[in-house]
């Protein structure tokens, strides 16, 4: 949602984001849709999730302005809709990033990781927090500081 | 959880993460942490969370490797439990990072955001991808790749 979000919303911006983001089912829809599945019986047949359910996460990821939805119709059906993901949903690779690292390092699996992140030029990349300068800052060196109201 | 999680889970370690962060109230009880309240009723009085819903929250917290529980005791009161960020869950900063910087960016308020990011010099950090020499690649830049099985 680029849109300003009304005040009487908390205050704290985690709790922003989980209002839309706070549901394991909505994270994994998402995780189909950066995998490139963009209509609902693809996203239903690797999910295994009941319609109604998926209906409603990717409504609310509608109008939240995470993911766009655009009509499309094969010939000799109805009209349905494909979901993409709009600026704001891709900035979500961030946060699945995040999860996806520490996920291969706290619960691991004696085969490995089943994914990767890399660059476009073919180098390993993680995610991390760094300055300004676009220079890493090791996590143990971070603190969340309270704005004065 | 630093041990090896059994094979006949997720593949995806985005999965394997939710399965202990999904839910909202998760994140929200570890938000609470890392802001320094550890005592049961703290936290309640924050969250306004319901007491067995805390109490199931913290267990698996606890069960998954991400809180540790302490005894203390209080004279005049029974034993009870303060909880504490192990090594894995102070690794989940990075997460929590990620999903502020989301809501700063994407859910904002007018006001501006309510906490920032600093590193223990003061410098004002985010969370971004970087490569294994530290330097920050941009985010558009980053595809997750599948590792041959």
């Amino acid at each position: 949602m680029t849109e300003q979000v009304a005040d009487d919303l908390p205050a704290c911006s985690i709790e922003r984001s989980l209002q839309v983001l706070g549901e394991r089912w909505t994270l994994l829809v998402l995780r189909e849709v950066f995998a490139g599945r963009h209509r609902f019986a693809e996203i239903r047949a690797t999910l295994d999730i009941a319609p109604n359910l998926l209906s409603a996460r990717l409504k609310t990821l509608v109008a939240a302005g995470v993911l766009e939805a655009r009509p499309y119709q094969e010939p000799g059906s109805r009209q349905r809709h494909s979901y993409h993901l709009t600026p704001a949903g891709w900035d979500l690779r961030l946060v699945l990033g995040a999860l996806q690292q520490w996920g291969d390092v706290h619960r691991p699996r004696t085969v490995g990781p089943s994914s990767s992140r890399r660059s476009k030029s073919g180098q390993s990349v993680h995610v991390a927090f760094v300055n300004d300068d676009g220079v890493e800052v090791p996590t143990r060196d971070v603190e969340f500081v309270l704005n004065k109201p």
